[in-house]
């Protein structure tokens, strides 16, 4: 049957989420512990890729396990076994047809700014240091700009195709992208959600709002950077500890099957 | 001249704040710093010795410094000598007579608890994660017996003391100990303050007041716990990864010298 798991974890020591011979993953540890424990060899299928330490708290999973499996002592075990940096959230049983990645509907991202002079030693793994002060009314009416339908190329790294193969679309619909401070404190919040993302591209944009935040950009630049659909016309790339891959939504239609979605981009 | 460093730290892989040969503690690794920017053999004196896991927020440094030193500079070259384990908030001028540990009036610290039935991987080395559900009107009402002036022999570790030496004081003044739900988390925050503390403290009475909240003891039984100047009367003691050193004060009249303490105990 198939189940759904929600894992988090901390990104720092993982060399990204998808599995990869030869290199410690999250789904590799994850996959390793639950064939010890299910006493099966299994597939698992996550929600996102998620780059080297980059963090995860709403990664879903989704996999076919033996009907016989407790999914609450299995993910009791899964909790021992793989603590600190790994938790299974929650275990469920879900319709055989669900698929962790083609049923999701939407992701969501969390990035961290710390924008202070002086670093915060409790924040490293956590939150980007930049310690000139950033104007995030600025960067939020940048931001504004990338909501909607768009190709987004100019943020995202080429995927690779095979030969005679067609280029994958890197057309996105962006339906959040709001910058907040988080109380009174340092912490600058950057929260984007879209029907799902491209290789770097929340990274990307993250980067080129805070070059926006630091005066380098106008916010008025964006949508000349949007249509460039080239990555040398977007700005750094943010570094990957600032960010937590946080929701995964099966809640909405898929973009991709909105009724309201022209023909020709299916 | 005398300067005041206020430094904050992620004390996981640190032994400890004092220094201590051989081992690798906050204060070693900021001498050894400041004593190759400066040039010169320092010696630092803290506001409040925290032991290996602690974490640091506010802890207080004074030291004797050349009267030429340029203290921006030498907060900067400390803070890219020192990043991401130690940071130097701020680096002032103060009196000659000033002392981090002997002019301090008040010391906070706070304790965090991550109480849900799974772990945070993100909160995995800043809060001690108890999985059962907390009481925490119960624990607040064990922790208001604790306000006031007592005798915290059943919170500390007995200091050595030499030969023939008196027996150290464990007498304190505290000022607060305050149970909260951060937001609507899991994260029970705890906020103490007190003259001073002494060895294994704050520690002592998070634990003992956890198992307050768990059930394990009655709030009611807190002052016979104190009472019992007897550290086996006390609950567990809290992990340290928990603890952040936050503030020191020196506001108010040091409570040695208080107008209103009765001469006896001076």
């Amino acid at each position: 049957m198939k189940a759904k798991l929600v894992v988090a974890y901390d990104g720092t020591d993982f060399r990204g989420s998808a599995e990869s011979a030869g290199t410690r993953t999250v789904m590799g540890e994850l996959r390793a512990a639950m064939e010890r424990v299910a006493r099966v060899e299994l597939e698992l299928t996550g929600s996102g890729r998620t780059d080297a330490g980059v963090h995860g708290w709403g990664q879903v999973v989704s996999v076919d396990l033996p009907d016989d499996v407790d999914l609450d002592r299995l993910a009791h075990s899964l909790n021992r076994m793989l603590a600190p940096e790994i938790a299974v959230r929650s275990a469920d049983w879900a319709d055989d047809r669900f698929d962790a990645r083609f049923s999701a509907t939407s992701r969501s991202y969390r990035y961290e700014v710390w924008n202070d002079p002086v670093h915060d030693p409790l924040r490293a793994r956590t939150a980007w240091h930049v310690p000139q002060p950033l104007d995030i009314e600025a960067m939020n009416e940048a931001a504004a700009h990338l909501l909607g339908e768009h190709d987004f190329a100019s943020f995202c790294r080429r995927p690779k195709v095979g030969k005679g193969q067609p280029e994958k679309s890197l057309v996105r619909v962006l339906t959040r992208a709001t910058w907040s401070r988080v109380g009174e404190s340092p912490v600058l919040r950057f929260e984007i959600e879209a029907s799902s993302f491209c290789h770097q591209m929340v990274r990307s944009i993250v980067g080129t709002l805070v070059d926006t935040g630091l005066g380098r950009r106008g916010p008025d630049e964006m949508p000349a950077t949007l249509a460039a659909l080239d990555r040398s016309s977007a700005g750094q790339v943010a570094p990957p500890h600032g960010l937590v891959f946080w929701r995964t939504g099966y809640d909405g239609p898929r973009w991709d099957q909105h009724p309201q979605r022209p023909q020709t981009l299916r």
